[in-house]
C-alpha cells in the first residue's frame, strides 16, 4: 500500500490559488488601470492563452523540451505545414501534404501574442501587396490576463503564472505615443492608489545606448547585445560586478564562475565611465544637454531627438521631474525593444519576516519595438507600450499597506433546525431583495460554535439566529458580529459581551434592522 | 524560397481573439452573474490554468497524447513521485528518491480544480486523521475563466478555449443548497438580460435515473453508464434512434454505423415507456406523483424525496414552472454526478446565415458531486454547483438582439501638424479631466481621410480638427461623427451635411460644447 504511486492533492509549482482578498485587490487594479487606458483611447481586446509556438517568436528544438522559459507541447492534431507565402508543403516523392503536430505554446507575454493578431489581421493585404511599410494601420488595444514562464530556478515571491496589463500602438513611428506612454503608466499608478513620489517612470533610448556603444567602435550588434545584457544587471550587481564581467568574467555570490566578454580595458573604463556620468536627480534637460556631448553619429542623435520630443510634451503638461526621469543607463531586459524604453520603480521599501528592509523594483515597464510585428508580416510595423505586473503592485500595495482589501462576507442564517428552512430562504430573499448579501449555513457540522467559526473566516458582519423558541415570539436574534469581534478584546465578561452585540428584533422588523447594523 | 517553411501569423484553431464588443458582452455577463452569486455568500477564488494530470482525474497514457479532449504535457521540470501517503517513492536497488517530469493538463473545467484545492487545503488534516467523513468543512466559492477542451470535431459556434462562470458549495449534504443552485441559475440569468420565460432550468436526480433502471434489472454500474449516456443523446437524435441505439445500433446521419448496446427488448420497452410518460407541461408536483409509481427500492425514494425538498424550498418562494421544472429523462452527460443535476434550456431560436432556424439549448449546467473530492482526499465530500456558459451565453445575447452591446470609442482629435502636438494634448488632457475619452491619432497615414476612417472604425462619436488656421483664429472646429453617421442616410448633399454635423467653437468654449454632444 504504501509502495504505491499515489495522487497528491497539490497545485504545480510555481503556481497558485487566489482567495477573495487578493481577487478584490487585482480586480481593483485592473479596474482603474483599464479605466486610464480607456481613458485614453485604447480598446480592450482579447487573445488565447494557447498559441503556436513559431508566433510567439521562439524556436523550440524537434524534441519534447521547452525553449528558455516557455511552456510547450505539441499539438495533439496533425496540421499542413506552409511555405512562406502561405502553400502547404508538400512531400517530394508522393506530392502529399506534409502534416505536422506543431509546437503550442502558452503565451509568456501579452505583447507577442499582440504582434501575432495583428500580422494575422494583414496577412492577406500583405500577400497581395496591398499594405507597405509606412503606411501600416493604427492599432491601439489594451489586454490583461495571465501569462506564463517556466523560471526554473523560482525565487521568493515569483510564479510561474501571473498577471499582466497591457497597452499598445502599433502602426505608429509618432514618438509623441511614447511621451504618451510615460503619462498612462504615471497616471494608471496614481488611480490604482500607488501615491506619486513613491514611483518613478524612468525612460531612456535604446538609440541612446546604441549610439553610444558605435561611438566607442562597438559595430557588432551581437557584442552589443551581450554589453546591454551585462549593463542590464546594474541593480543586481554593482559597477565593480559590471567591470569584471565585461573583462575577464567574476566569481557571483554562490561562489559560481560566471564567464566573462573579455572586451578591451580601454572600452570597458569609457562604458564605465559613461555609467557613471548621470547624476541621479538630473533634471530632463540636464540629461540631453549632457547627452549631446556623445552625439558622435546619427543614431545617438535619433536617440536624443526622441528624448527631446517627449520631454517637450511631458513638460507641456507639467509632468516634471518627480513622475518621469531620463536614464541613460537603463536597458530592460527584451531584446525587440529599439527605441524609448520604460520601467518605473517603486521608491517603497517593506521589511520582510526576515527583519530585512526589501525594495519592489520594477512594477511596471515597456518600450519601442519597430521590428517585432516584421518577423511575422515581412514589413516593419512600428510599435510602442507598456505593461504593468498585477501581481508584483498588489504585493506592493498590501506590503506597504496602501490599499489592504479584506473581502467582506455575507450576512449569515445560521441554521438550526431542517424544519424552518422555508422560513430562513424566506428571510434571506427578503433581505436579498434589498441588495444585501445573505448566505444560509448548508455545512454538515450544525453546532452552533462551528456556524459561527464558518462565519468568522468568512469575515460575515452579521448573524441570525432563529430557532423554534423565536418562531414563536414572532422575533430573530441578530448578533452584530463585526462589532462584536472589536469588543472582544475590551469586554471579558461572556453576558455582558452578549448583550451588547445580540438582540432580539420583531420578525417584521428584521430586514430594516440588518439594513441598520450595516449603513 | 517558395519551398521554406514559414511562420504564418495564425491564431490555433478552434481558439479566437475576442474584439472590444464582445469583450464588453462577457464583462457584462461575469459582473452580473458574480453579483448573484455574492448575493448567495460565495466568495471569489481563482486557480492556476495549469494543473498536474492526474488531480484533474484523468489518467494519461504514458506518451505524448491527450485523452479525451484534454490538452496535457510534461512538464520541463522533474519532481519526485509520491506513495497514496504523500511520502517520496524510492527506486529499489540504490534508493535514490524517484524522479519523474510529471503531465500537466489545461483546466478542462472548474470543477476539478475546485476538488483540488479543497482536498489540498485538507489534505494534511487528513493524514492526521483529524478530519472525517460527514465533518467536511463547508466552502463556497465561485470563480471564473477560461477552460480548455480538445475537440477533435469542431461544431460551427464550439471553440477549444472559452468561459466559465462557476459557483459551487463543497461540504454540504443540505439540498436545501440545491435547491438553491435553481434559484441562483434563474436569477444570475435575469440578471445578465435572460428575459423569464425564454429559460428554463429543468431538474432532476440521478438517484431517479440510476433506481429505475434498477427496477427493471439493471444492477451493473457499467451498462447503467451506457445507458444513460444513450439517453444523454435525446435532443441529437430522438426516440427512434435511442430505441436502435440500445439495440443493436443505428446508423448516423453521416452514414456511419453506431454500436449499439444490445439490451434485450423487453427492458428497451420499459426504458422508452419511462422516457415517454413525462408529459412536457407538468408541474413539478405532478412529476413527483408520478415518479412515486416506480418507488420500488430505496435509490429511487432518495431520489423522489430529494426532489420533493427542493419543490418546496422553490414553492416557498414563489418560484413556478415558469422558472423551474422536473425533467425525469434529464441525464446531463458528466459521469460524477451523483444526485440532483440541472440545466438551463434556452427556448429562444434565431435563424442563422443559412436561413435555417436554430435552438440554443444548455447555457448553463450543474449537479451534486458527492463523490469528485473523495478521489484526491480519500473521504467523501459532499458538493452541489453549477456553470454558466459564457461565451454561448453571449452569443445567445447577441443573435436574440437582447444586448447587442457596442463599445463606444473616444473623442479622437485629427492629427493634422507635429507642430500642433503640444496643443492637441493640452486639449486631450482638459477633456480627459472630465473623464471623457480622448484619443489623439498618432497613425503613420495621416490624410484626413485615413484619419476619419480609423475614427469610424472605432466607433468615435467626436472628432476635433485643429490646424494652423483654427489655431490663429482661436477656434477649434468640432464633428458630431455620430449626427454624421446617422444623417448620412437621409441629406445627400455634402455641403448641408457638413453644415449640419460641423461646427467651429472657441478654443475655451470646447470642454463645454463636447460634454455638451456626448452627453
Amino acid at each position: 500500500m504504501a509502495n504505491q504511486r499515489g495522487i497528491l492533492p497539490k497545485k504545480v509549482k510555481g503556481f497558485r490559488d487566489i482567495n477573495p482578498n487578493m481577487n478584490v485587490l487585482r480586480q481593483k487594479i485592473i479596474t482603474a488601470a483599464a479605466d486610464v487606458y480607456k481613458l485614453f483611447g485604447f480598446e480592450h481586446w482579447d487573445t488565447p492563452v494557447v498559441e503556436y509556438a513559431d508566433s510567439l517568436g521562439k524556436y523550440l528544438p524537434d524534441d519534447q523540451t521547452t525553449d528558455k522559459g516557455v511552456y510547450s507541447f505539441r499539438s495533439p492534431e496533425k496540421e499542413p505545414v506552409y511555405n512562406t507565402v502561405g502553400e502547404e508543403l508538400r512531400h517530394e516523392w508522393n506530392n502529399e501534404v506534409l502534416m505536422e503536430n506543431h509546437f503550442l505554446a502558452l503565451r509568456y507575454d501579452l505583447t507577442a501574442p499582440l504582434a501575432r493578431m495583428y500580422a494575422e489581421t494583414h496577412w492577406n493585404d500583405f500577400l497581395k501587396g496591398n499594405i507597405k511599410e509606412k503606411q501600416t494601420q493604427l492599432f491601439r488595444r489594451y489586454q490583461y490576463g495571465t501569462v506564463f514562464r517556466f523560471e526554473e530556478k523560482l525565487e521568493p515571491g515569483r510564479f510561474r503564472e501571473f498577471w499582466q496589463l497591457d497597452f499598445d500602438s502599433v502602426g505608429t513611428n509618432d514618438i509623441s505615443a511614447d511621451a504618451e506612454v510615460c503619462m498612462i503608466l504615471s497616471a494608471a499608478l496614481e488611480k490604482i492608489g500607488v501615491k506619486r513620489g513613491t514611483y518613478l517612470v524612468k525612460v531612456n533610448n535604446r538609440k541612446v545606448l546604441k549610439g553610444f556603444l558605435l561611438s566607442i567602435g562597438i559595430t557588432d550588434e551581437n557584442t552589443e547585445m551581450n554589453i546591454l545584457r551585462v549593463i542590464d544587471k546594474m541593480d543586481k550587481i554593482d559597477l565593480q560586478g559590471i567591470t569584471e564581467e565585461l573583462g575577464k568574467g567574476r566569481i557571483d555570490t554562490s561562489g559560481a564562475g560566471i564567464k566573462g566578454l573579455d572586451i578591451s580595458e580601454n572600452i570597458i573604463k569609457k562604458i564605465v565611465v559613461f555609467l557613471q556620468s548621470f547624476p541621479k536627480n538630473s533634471s530632463r534637460k540636464q540629461v540631453i544637454e549632457q547627452l549631446k556631448g556623445y552625439s558622435e553619429n546619427q543614431i545617438i542623435e535619433e536617440g536624443i531627438t526622441e528624448l527631446a520630443v517627449i520631454d517637450t510634451i511631458l513638460t507641456e503638461l507639467n509632468i516634471d521631474e518627480e513622475r518621469v526621469i531620463f536614464d541613460p543607463t537603463l536597458v530592460r531586459g527584451l531584446a525587440y525593444y529599439t527605441g524609448p524604453v520604460f520601467e518605473v520603480e517603486s521608491l517603497q521599501a517593506f521589511i520582510d519576516e526576515k527583519g530585512n528592509e526589501r525594495h519592489f523594483g520594477a512594477i511596471a515597464a515597456g518600450g519601442r519595438y519597430d521590428g517585432l510585428v516584421q518577423n511575422l508580416l515581412g514589413i516593419r510595423v512600428p510599435a510602442t507600450g507598456a505593461s504593468i505586473g498585477v501581481d508584483r503592485l498588489a504585493e506592493l500595495l498590501v506590503q506597504t499597506k496602501q490599499l489592504n482589501e479584506k473581502a467582506e462576507g455575507a450576512v449569515i442564517i445560521i441554521n438550526f433546525d431542517d424544519k424552518l428552512m422555508g422560513e430562513y430562504q424566506r428571510i434571506a430573499a427578503e433581505l436579498r431583495a434589498e441588495n444585501l448579501r445573505v448566505e444560509i449555513y448548508y455545512g454538515d457540522q450544525r453546532q452552533l460554535k462551528k456556524q459561527l467559526q464558518y462565519a468568522d473566516q468568512k469575515n460575515c458582519p452579521v448573524a441570525l439566529l432563529l430557532g423554534e423558541d423565536e418562531l414563536k415570539k414572532g422575533v430573530v436574534s441578530v448578533r452584530n458580529l463585526k462589532l462584536g469581534k472589536e469588543l472582544s478584546t475590551t469586554i471579558t465578561d461572556k453576558t455582558e459581551w452578549k448583550n451588547r452585540v445580540q438582540f432580539e428584533v420583531e420578525r417584521k422588523n428584521l430586514t430594516k434592522s440588518v439594513l441598520k447594523i450595516l449603513k
